[in-house]
Protein backbone atom coordinates (compact mmCIF):
# COMPACT_ATOMS: atom_id res chain seq x y z
CA UNK A 1 0.00 0.00 0.00
CA UNK A 2 1.71 3.39 -1.15
CA UNK A 3 -1.13 5.44 -1.09
CA UNK A 4 -4.23 5.60 1.21
CA UNK A 5 -7.04 5.15 -1.21
CA UNK A 6 -10.13 7.03 0.51
CA UNK A 7 -13.83 7.70 -1.04
CA UNK A 8 -15.25 10.96 -2.37
CA UNK A 9 -17.44 10.77 0.83
CA UNK A 10 -14.85 10.54 3.46
CA UNK A 11 -13.10 14.06 2.32
CA UNK A 12 -16.19 16.06 3.12
CA UNK A 13 -15.08 18.24 5.45
CA UNK A 14 -11.53 19.67 6.49
CA UNK A 15 -10.21 16.94 8.73
CA UNK A 16 -10.62 13.39 6.17
CA UNK A 17 -10.74 10.27 8.70
CA UNK A 18 -9.41 6.80 7.64
CA UNK A 19 -11.66 4.07 9.23
CA UNK A 20 -11.80 0.94 7.05
CA UNK A 21 -10.28 -1.76 9.38
CA UNK A 22 -7.97 -3.45 6.21
CA UNK A 23 -6.19 0.30 5.94
CA UNK A 24 -6.40 1.19 9.45
CA UNK A 25 -4.68 -2.30 10.36
CA UNK A 26 -1.89 -1.95 7.68
CA UNK A 27 -0.98 1.49 9.06
CA UNK A 28 -0.54 -0.11 12.30
CA UNK A 29 1.48 -3.23 11.72
CA UNK A 30 3.74 -1.85 8.37
CA UNK A 31 4.17 1.93 8.56
CA UNK A 32 4.39 2.25 12.44
CA UNK A 33 2.55 5.45 12.18
CA UNK A 34 2.93 8.57 14.49
CA UNK A 35 0.60 12.02 15.18
CA UNK A 36 2.63 14.56 12.78
CA UNK A 37 4.25 12.29 10.45
CA UNK A 38 2.94 12.48 6.78
CA UNK A 39 1.09 9.89 4.71
CA UNK A 40 -0.16 9.64 1.12
CA UNK A 41 -3.47 9.70 0.33
CA UNK A 42 -5.71 9.09 -2.68
CA UNK A 43 -9.52 10.13 -3.87
CA UNK A 44 -11.42 7.67 -5.81
CA UNK A 45 -11.50 8.69 -9.31
CA UNK A 46 -9.67 11.58 -7.82
CA UNK A 47 -6.53 13.73 -7.24
CA UNK A 48 -4.09 12.29 -4.55
CA UNK A 49 -2.61 14.28 -1.66
CA UNK A 50 0.32 14.42 1.01
CA UNK A 51 -1.88 15.25 4.57
CA UNK A 52 -0.70 15.74 7.92
CA UNK A 53 -1.82 12.73 10.57
CA UNK A 54 -3.42 14.48 13.48
CA UNK A 55 -5.41 12.32 15.15
CA UNK A 56 -5.23 8.29 15.91
CA UNK A 57 -7.24 6.01 17.99
CA UNK A 58 -8.66 2.39 17.37
CA UNK A 59 -11.46 3.24 14.75
CA UNK A 60 -9.98 6.25 12.84
CA UNK A 61 -6.73 8.29 11.84
CA UNK A 62 -7.52 11.99 11.05
CA UNK A 63 -5.57 13.51 8.49
CA UNK A 64 -5.33 16.91 6.94
CA UNK A 65 -4.15 17.25 3.35
CA UNK A 66 -1.27 19.53 2.40
CA UNK A 67 -0.42 19.27 -0.81
CA UNK A 68 -1.83 18.09 -4.35
CA UNK A 69 0.40 15.45 -6.30
CA UNK A 70 0.55 13.98 -9.46
CA UNK A 71 -1.39 10.75 -10.29
CA UNK A 72 0.60 8.87 -12.38
CA UNK A 73 -0.70 8.57 -15.97
CA UNK A 74 -2.46 5.22 -17.10
CA UNK A 75 -0.92 3.05 -20.00
CA UNK A 76 -2.86 3.35 -23.30
CA UNK A 77 -3.71 0.08 -23.33
CA UNK A 78 -7.02 -2.47 -23.30
CA UNK A 79 -6.07 -5.93 -21.30
CA UNK A 80 -8.30 -8.75 -23.10
CA UNK A 81 -7.60 -11.50 -20.97
CA UNK A 82 -9.67 -15.26 -20.76
CA UNK A 83 -10.93 -15.48 -16.98
CA UNK A 84 -8.90 -17.06 -14.99
CA UNK A 85 -9.08 -19.69 -12.48
CA UNK A 86 -10.55 -17.58 -9.34
CA UNK A 87 -7.44 -17.86 -7.31
CA UNK A 88 -5.57 -15.87 -10.13
CA UNK A 89 -8.06 -13.56 -10.67
CA UNK A 90 -7.22 -11.23 -7.58
CA UNK A 91 -3.55 -11.16 -8.76
CA UNK A 92 -4.09 -10.67 -12.58
CA UNK A 93 -6.77 -7.53 -11.58
CA UNK A 94 -4.36 -6.15 -9.16
CA UNK A 95 -1.19 -6.61 -11.07
CA UNK A 96 -3.03 -5.31 -14.27
CA UNK A 97 -4.16 -1.90 -12.14
CA UNK A 98 -0.91 -1.52 -10.69
CA UNK A 99 0.82 -1.40 -14.32
CA UNK A 100 -2.28 0.78 -15.34
CA UNK A 101 -3.79 -0.76 -17.74
CA UNK A 102 -6.74 1.59 -18.95
CA UNK A 103 -9.19 -0.77 -19.32
CA UNK A 104 -9.73 -4.83 -18.91
CA UNK A 105 -11.83 -7.22 -20.46
CA UNK A 106 -12.37 -10.82 -19.02
CA UNK A 107 -13.82 -13.14 -21.56
CA UNK A 108 -14.80 -16.52 -21.86
CA UNK A 109 -12.64 -19.10 -23.95
CA UNK A 110 -13.14 -22.98 -24.91
CA UNK A 111 -10.48 -23.55 -21.92
CA UNK A 112 -12.20 -21.95 -19.59
CA UNK A 113 -14.05 -24.01 -17.04
CA UNK A 114 -17.56 -22.60 -16.83
CA UNK A 115 -17.40 -22.96 -13.04
CA UNK A 116 -15.08 -19.56 -13.31
CA UNK A 117 -17.88 -17.29 -14.01
CA UNK A 118 -19.91 -18.53 -11.01
CA UNK A 119 -16.84 -18.25 -8.26
CA UNK A 120 -17.23 -15.38 -5.30
CA UNK A 121 -13.92 -13.66 -6.47
CA UNK A 122 -15.69 -11.92 -9.13
CA UNK A 123 -17.85 -9.51 -6.86
CA UNK A 124 -14.25 -9.02 -4.94
CA UNK A 125 -13.06 -7.09 -8.19
CA UNK A 126 -13.71 -3.78 -6.76
CA UNK A 127 -11.56 -5.16 -3.58
CA UNK A 128 -9.16 -5.60 -6.03
CA UNK A 129 -9.04 -2.50 -8.12
CA UNK A 130 -8.63 -0.73 -4.69
CA UNK A 131 -5.62 -2.85 -3.77
CA UNK A 132 -3.81 -2.18 -6.99
CA UNK A 133 -4.29 1.26 -6.84
CA UNK A 134 -3.07 1.24 -3.66
CA UNK A 135 0.14 -0.39 -4.70
CA UNK A 136 0.69 1.86 -7.43
CA UNK A 137 -0.09 5.69 -5.83
CA UNK A 138 -3.12 5.55 -8.67
CA UNK A 139 -6.27 6.77 -8.20
CA UNK A 140 -8.01 6.29 -11.14
CA UNK A 141 -10.54 3.23 -11.55
CA UNK A 142 -10.25 1.33 -14.94
CA UNK A 143 -12.99 0.52 -16.80
CA UNK A 144 -13.67 -3.04 -16.71
CA UNK A 145 -16.12 -5.59 -18.82
CA UNK A 146 -17.38 -9.37 -18.77
CA UNK A 147 -18.09 -11.09 -22.08
CA UNK A 148 -19.44 -14.35 -21.24
CA UNK A 149 -19.12 -15.70 -25.01
CA UNK A 150 -16.39 -15.12 -26.88
CA UNK A 151 -17.69 -15.78 -30.68
CA UNK A 152 -20.22 -12.39 -30.09
CA UNK A 153 -17.38 -10.45 -28.29
CA UNK A 154 -14.37 -11.16 -31.07
CA UNK A 155 -17.13 -10.80 -34.17
CA UNK A 156 -19.48 -7.74 -32.76
CA UNK A 157 -17.67 -5.86 -29.81
CA UNK A 158 -13.71 -6.90 -30.76
CA UNK A 159 -13.47 -4.97 -34.67
CA UNK A 160 -14.86 -1.73 -33.49
CA UNK A 161 -11.81 -1.51 -30.94
CA UNK A 162 -9.66 -1.92 -33.85
CA UNK A 163 -7.59 0.68 -36.15
CA UNK A 164 -4.25 1.26 -37.74
CA UNK A 165 -3.92 3.47 -34.65
CA UNK A 166 -4.71 1.13 -32.37
CA UNK A 167 -4.03 -2.24 -33.23
CA UNK A 168 -4.59 -5.49 -31.39
CA UNK A 169 -1.97 -8.08 -30.26
CA UNK A 170 -2.79 -11.83 -29.25
CA UNK A 171 -0.08 -13.22 -27.48
CA UNK A 172 0.29 -16.83 -29.29
CA UNK A 173 3.15 -19.05 -28.72
CA UNK A 174 3.27 -20.65 -32.51
CA UNK A 175 3.01 -16.91 -33.96
CA UNK A 176 5.82 -15.54 -36.47
CA UNK A 177 6.05 -12.03 -35.79
CA UNK A 178 7.14 -11.04 -32.37
CA UNK A 179 5.12 -8.88 -30.07
CA UNK A 180 6.42 -5.18 -30.68
CA UNK A 181 8.56 -2.96 -28.34
CA UNK A 182 8.26 0.69 -27.40
CA UNK A 183 5.03 1.41 -29.45
CA UNK A 184 4.28 5.07 -29.71
CA UNK A 185 0.31 4.07 -29.61
CA UNK A 186 -2.66 2.59 -27.80
CA UNK A 187 -3.63 -0.82 -28.33
CA UNK A 188 -5.30 -4.04 -27.16
CA UNK A 189 -3.72 -7.04 -25.75
CA UNK A 190 -5.41 -10.20 -26.05
CA UNK A 191 -4.02 -12.77 -23.63
CA UNK A 192 -5.49 -16.56 -23.44
CA UNK A 193 -6.60 -19.13 -20.33
CA UNK A 194 -3.96 -21.60 -19.42
CA UNK A 195 -3.62 -24.09 -21.76
CA UNK A 196 -3.69 -21.12 -24.59
CA UNK A 197 -6.66 -20.19 -27.11
CA UNK A 198 -7.93 -22.86 -29.45
CA UNK A 199 -6.77 -22.87 -32.98
CA UNK A 200 -10.43 -22.08 -34.32
CA UNK A 201 -10.50 -18.87 -31.26
CA UNK A 202 -6.89 -17.57 -32.69
CA UNK A 203 -8.11 -17.95 -36.14
CA UNK A 204 -11.61 -16.06 -35.70
CA UNK A 205 -9.58 -13.18 -33.49
CA UNK A 206 -7.21 -12.99 -36.83
CA UNK A 207 -9.85 -12.88 -39.08
CA UNK A 208 -11.20 -9.90 -37.31
CA UNK A 209 -8.32 -8.03 -37.41
CA UNK A 210 -6.12 -8.81 -34.38
CA UNK A 211 -2.04 -10.04 -34.96
CA UNK A 212 -0.93 -13.15 -33.27
CA UNK A 213 2.48 -11.99 -32.10
CA UNK A 214 4.90 -14.53 -30.01
CA UNK A 215 7.04 -13.91 -26.78
CA UNK A 216 9.74 -16.24 -27.71
CA UNK A 217 9.83 -19.82 -27.36
CA UNK A 218 9.13 -19.95 -23.61
CA UNK A 219 5.54 -20.28 -22.65
CA UNK A 220 4.68 -17.89 -19.35
CA UNK A 221 2.06 -18.26 -17.19
CA UNK A 222 -1.01 -15.36 -18.13
CA UNK A 223 -0.14 -13.40 -15.11
CA UNK A 224 3.35 -12.91 -15.77
CA UNK A 225 2.62 -12.62 -19.51
CA UNK A 226 1.03 -9.46 -18.25
CA UNK A 227 3.42 -7.36 -16.45
CA UNK A 228 6.32 -8.74 -19.46
CA UNK A 229 4.45 -7.33 -22.39
CA UNK A 230 3.53 -4.33 -20.79
CA UNK A 231 7.05 -3.70 -19.76
CA UNK A 232 7.99 -4.42 -23.24
CA UNK A 233 5.28 -2.04 -25.39
CA UNK A 234 5.65 0.35 -23.07
CA UNK A 235 9.08 2.05 -22.20
CA UNK B 1 3.37 -27.77 -17.09
CA UNK B 2 4.30 -27.74 -20.58
CA UNK B 3 6.96 -30.34 -20.83
CA UNK B 4 7.75 -33.07 -18.00
CA UNK B 5 10.49 -32.68 -15.89
CA UNK B 6 12.87 -36.57 -15.78
CA UNK B 7 15.64 -37.16 -13.91
CA UNK B 8 18.88 -38.47 -15.83
CA UNK B 9 18.84 -41.66 -14.01
CA UNK B 10 14.83 -41.67 -15.00
CA UNK B 11 16.44 -41.84 -18.66
CA UNK B 12 18.68 -44.70 -18.58
CA UNK B 13 17.07 -47.38 -20.74
CA UNK B 14 15.37 -47.10 -24.17
CA UNK B 15 11.66 -46.98 -22.56
CA UNK B 16 11.69 -44.19 -19.91
CA UNK B 17 8.83 -43.66 -17.34
CA UNK B 18 7.20 -41.10 -15.25
CA UNK B 19 6.71 -41.79 -11.79
CA UNK B 20 6.37 -38.80 -9.94
CA UNK B 21 3.10 -38.31 -8.42
CA UNK B 22 2.58 -34.43 -9.06
CA UNK B 23 3.49 -35.38 -12.86
CA UNK B 24 1.42 -38.21 -13.12
CA UNK B 25 -1.73 -36.43 -11.44
CA UNK B 26 -1.07 -32.99 -13.57
CA UNK B 27 -1.36 -35.36 -16.53
CA UNK B 28 -4.10 -37.21 -15.54
CA UNK B 29 -5.87 -34.32 -15.04
CA UNK B 30 -4.82 -31.31 -17.03
CA UNK B 31 -3.98 -33.52 -20.44
CA UNK B 32 -5.86 -36.59 -20.24
CA UNK B 33 -3.19 -38.27 -21.97
CA UNK B 34 -3.91 -41.62 -24.01
CA UNK B 35 -1.61 -44.39 -25.44
CA UNK B 36 0.20 -43.26 -28.69
CA UNK B 37 0.05 -39.49 -28.36
CA UNK B 38 2.73 -37.38 -28.44
CA UNK B 39 4.01 -35.56 -25.20
CA UNK B 40 7.29 -32.99 -24.57
CA UNK B 41 9.77 -34.24 -21.98
CA UNK B 42 12.72 -32.95 -20.34
CA UNK B 43 15.80 -33.77 -19.08
CA UNK B 44 17.88 -31.83 -16.31
CA UNK B 45 20.26 -29.92 -17.60
CA UNK B 46 19.48 -32.47 -20.91
CA UNK B 47 17.79 -32.13 -23.92
CA UNK B 48 14.17 -31.87 -24.87
CA UNK B 49 12.87 -34.62 -26.98
CA UNK B 50 8.87 -35.03 -28.35
CA UNK B 51 8.35 -38.88 -27.17
CA UNK B 52 5.47 -41.13 -27.65
CA UNK B 53 3.41 -42.33 -24.84
CA UNK B 54 3.51 -46.39 -24.86
CA UNK B 55 1.42 -47.52 -21.68
CA UNK B 56 -0.04 -45.80 -19.02
CA UNK B 57 -1.13 -47.54 -15.46
CA UNK B 58 -1.30 -46.32 -12.22
CA UNK B 59 2.05 -46.14 -11.08
CA UNK B 60 4.01 -45.14 -14.14
CA UNK B 61 3.66 -43.44 -17.76
CA UNK B 62 6.20 -45.00 -19.98
CA UNK B 63 7.28 -43.32 -23.10
CA UNK B 64 9.68 -43.23 -25.62
CA UNK B 65 11.73 -40.29 -27.62
CA UNK B 66 11.14 -40.08 -30.57
CA UNK B 67 12.89 -36.45 -32.11
CA UNK B 68 15.10 -33.87 -30.23
CA UNK B 69 13.63 -30.36 -29.65
CA UNK B 70 15.03 -26.69 -29.34
CA UNK B 71 16.06 -26.05 -25.58
CA UNK B 72 15.19 -21.92 -25.26
CA UNK B 73 18.03 -19.68 -24.96
CA UNK B 74 18.15 -18.26 -21.19
CA UNK B 75 18.74 -14.47 -21.08
CA UNK B 76 21.68 -12.61 -20.19
CA UNK B 77 20.88 -11.86 -16.36
CA UNK B 78 21.78 -12.52 -13.06
CA UNK B 79 18.85 -11.42 -10.96
CA UNK B 80 19.48 -9.80 -7.54
CA UNK B 81 16.46 -9.58 -5.26
CA UNK B 82 15.93 -9.15 -1.34
CA UNK B 83 14.37 -12.51 -0.02
CA UNK B 84 10.46 -12.19 -0.14
CA UNK B 85 8.08 -13.50 1.85
CA UNK B 86 8.01 -16.99 2.20
CA UNK B 87 4.05 -17.03 0.23
CA UNK B 88 6.20 -14.70 -2.21
CA UNK B 89 9.00 -16.79 -2.79
CA UNK B 90 7.78 -20.04 -4.61
CA UNK B 91 6.00 -17.68 -7.30
CA UNK B 92 9.13 -15.02 -7.86
CA UNK B 93 11.70 -18.44 -8.21
CA UNK B 94 9.09 -20.02 -10.24
CA UNK B 95 8.76 -17.06 -13.09
CA UNK B 96 12.00 -15.74 -12.88
CA UNK B 97 13.17 -19.33 -13.97
CA UNK B 98 10.38 -19.39 -16.64
CA UNK B 99 11.11 -16.28 -17.75
CA UNK B 100 15.14 -17.85 -18.17
CA UNK B 101 17.03 -16.15 -15.87
CA UNK B 102 20.56 -17.98 -15.75
CA UNK B 103 21.22 -16.79 -12.38
CA UNK B 104 19.72 -16.14 -9.36
CA UNK B 105 20.84 -14.45 -5.70
CA UNK B 106 18.68 -13.90 -2.75
CA UNK B 107 20.02 -11.43 -0.76
CA UNK B 108 19.03 -9.74 2.88
CA UNK B 109 18.17 -6.60 3.03
CA UNK B 110 17.13 -4.07 5.49
CA UNK B 111 13.45 -4.47 5.00
CA UNK B 112 14.06 -8.37 4.60
CA UNK B 113 12.61 -10.18 7.95
CA UNK B 114 15.12 -12.21 9.57
CA UNK B 115 12.28 -14.97 10.11
CA UNK B 116 12.33 -15.42 6.41
CA UNK B 117 15.51 -17.12 6.38
CA UNK B 118 14.23 -19.58 8.15
CA UNK B 119 11.53 -20.62 6.27
CA UNK B 120 11.06 -24.36 5.52
CA UNK B 121 10.15 -22.77 1.55
CA UNK B 122 14.15 -22.32 1.30
CA UNK B 123 14.15 -25.98 1.11
CA UNK B 124 11.78 -26.37 -1.49
CA UNK B 125 13.51 -23.99 -3.82
CA UNK B 126 14.80 -26.88 -6.08
CA UNK B 127 10.64 -27.81 -6.32
CA UNK B 128 9.90 -24.72 -7.30
CA UNK B 129 12.72 -24.56 -10.55
CA UNK B 130 11.20 -27.59 -11.46
CA UNK B 131 8.07 -25.94 -12.08
CA UNK B 132 9.32 -22.82 -13.22
CA UNK B 133 11.48 -25.01 -16.23
CA UNK B 134 7.92 -27.31 -16.75
CA UNK B 135 5.90 -24.20 -17.16
CA UNK B 136 9.06 -22.67 -19.59
CA UNK B 137 9.71 -25.97 -21.53
CA UNK B 138 13.08 -24.87 -20.34
CA UNK B 139 15.65 -28.26 -18.60
CA UNK B 140 18.46 -26.09 -17.47
CA UNK B 141 18.56 -25.39 -13.78
CA UNK B 142 20.15 -21.94 -13.27
CA UNK B 143 22.54 -21.13 -10.37
CA UNK B 144 20.71 -20.18 -7.04
CA UNK B 145 22.98 -18.47 -4.40
CA UNK B 146 22.38 -16.99 -1.11
CA UNK B 147 23.82 -14.22 0.93
CA UNK B 148 22.49 -13.57 5.01
CA UNK B 149 24.62 -10.39 4.82
CA UNK B 150 24.24 -7.21 2.87
CA UNK B 151 27.07 -5.42 3.50
CA UNK B 152 29.61 -8.21 2.71
CA UNK B 153 27.37 -8.71 -0.69
CA UNK B 154 27.44 -5.65 -1.89
CA UNK B 155 30.84 -4.56 -1.07
CA UNK B 156 32.80 -7.68 -1.71
CA UNK B 157 30.99 -10.19 -4.33
CA UNK B 158 28.81 -7.59 -6.37
CA UNK B 159 32.13 -5.42 -8.05
CA UNK B 160 33.20 -8.71 -9.49
CA UNK B 161 30.26 -8.98 -11.59
CA UNK B 162 29.89 -5.68 -12.53
CA UNK B 163 31.89 -4.14 -15.69
CA UNK B 164 31.36 -1.75 -18.66
CA UNK B 165 29.44 -4.94 -20.53
CA UNK B 166 27.71 -6.09 -17.63
CA UNK B 167 25.88 -3.21 -15.93
CA UNK B 168 24.18 -4.07 -12.85
CA UNK B 169 20.94 -2.24 -12.58
CA UNK B 170 19.06 -1.43 -9.22
CA UNK B 171 15.08 -1.08 -9.39
CA UNK B 172 14.07 2.15 -7.48
CA UNK B 173 11.54 4.04 -7.70
CA UNK B 174 12.77 7.88 -7.05
CA UNK B 175 16.42 7.37 -9.60
CA UNK B 176 16.43 9.83 -12.24
CA UNK B 177 17.70 7.38 -14.99
CA UNK B 178 15.36 5.33 -16.74
CA UNK B 179 15.60 1.42 -16.65
CA UNK B 180 16.91 0.87 -20.37
CA UNK B 181 15.22 -1.22 -22.69
CA UNK B 182 16.03 -3.57 -25.58
CA UNK B 183 20.04 -4.17 -24.62
CA UNK B 184 22.29 -5.69 -26.30
CA UNK B 185 24.40 -7.10 -23.23
CA UNK B 186 23.83 -9.52 -20.01
CA UNK B 187 23.46 -7.51 -16.85
CA UNK B 188 22.37 -7.77 -12.93
CA UNK B 189 19.11 -6.44 -11.84
CA UNK B 190 18.92 -5.85 -8.63
CA UNK B 191 15.27 -5.39 -6.90
CA UNK B 192 14.64 -4.49 -3.29
CA UNK B 193 12.20 -6.18 -0.71
CA UNK B 194 8.58 -4.82 -0.05
CA UNK B 195 9.02 -1.49 0.78
CA UNK B 196 11.99 -0.86 -0.49
CA UNK B 197 15.58 -0.58 -0.14
CA UNK B 198 16.68 2.04 2.93
CA UNK B 199 18.64 5.17 1.41
CA UNK B 200 21.48 3.68 2.94
CA UNK B 201 21.44 0.32 0.53
CA UNK B 202 20.79 2.09 -2.31
CA UNK B 203 24.19 3.92 -1.97
CA UNK B 204 26.00 1.09 -0.92
CA UNK B 205 25.05 -0.23 -4.24
CA UNK B 206 25.75 2.72 -6.01
CA UNK B 207 29.09 3.70 -4.94
CA UNK B 208 30.17 0.31 -5.62
CA UNK B 209 28.96 0.30 -9.04
CA UNK B 210 25.36 0.10 -9.49
CA UNK B 211 22.88 2.47 -11.15
CA UNK B 212 19.73 3.34 -10.15
CA UNK B 213 17.12 3.13 -12.02
CA UNK B 214 12.90 4.32 -12.13
CA UNK B 215 10.64 2.25 -13.72
CA UNK B 216 8.15 4.91 -13.36
CA UNK B 217 6.23 6.33 -10.97
CA UNK B 218 3.69 3.30 -10.48
CA UNK B 219 5.35 1.36 -7.42
CA UNK B 220 5.33 -2.55 -8.46
CA UNK B 221 5.26 -5.28 -6.14
CA UNK B 222 8.77 -7.33 -6.29
CA UNK B 223 6.75 -9.95 -8.24
CA UNK B 224 5.24 -7.95 -10.86
CA UNK B 225 8.69 -5.67 -11.49
CA UNK B 226 10.92 -8.75 -12.53
CA UNK B 227 8.97 -9.74 -15.60
CA UNK B 228 7.90 -6.08 -15.99
CA UNK B 229 11.70 -5.06 -16.09
CA UNK B 230 12.62 -8.81 -18.32
CA UNK B 231 10.25 -8.02 -20.79
CA UNK B 232 11.70 -4.58 -21.33
CA UNK B 233 15.74 -5.14 -20.86
CA UNK B 234 15.02 -8.01 -23.67
CA UNK B 235 13.19 -7.65 -26.51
Amino acid sequence: MNIVLLEPEDVQSELWSIRSKRQLQHLREHLDITVGQNLKVGIRNGARYITEIMSINEQEVCIRPITKEVVPAKLPVHLIVALPRPKVLRRLIMDSVTLGVERISLIHSYRVDKSYWQTPFLQQIDNYITLGLEQAGDTIVPEIQMYKRFKPFVEDVLPSLISKETPAYVAHPYAEQSMPFNIPHACSVIVGPEGGFIPYEVDLLTKNGCQAVSLGNRILRTETSISYILGRLFT
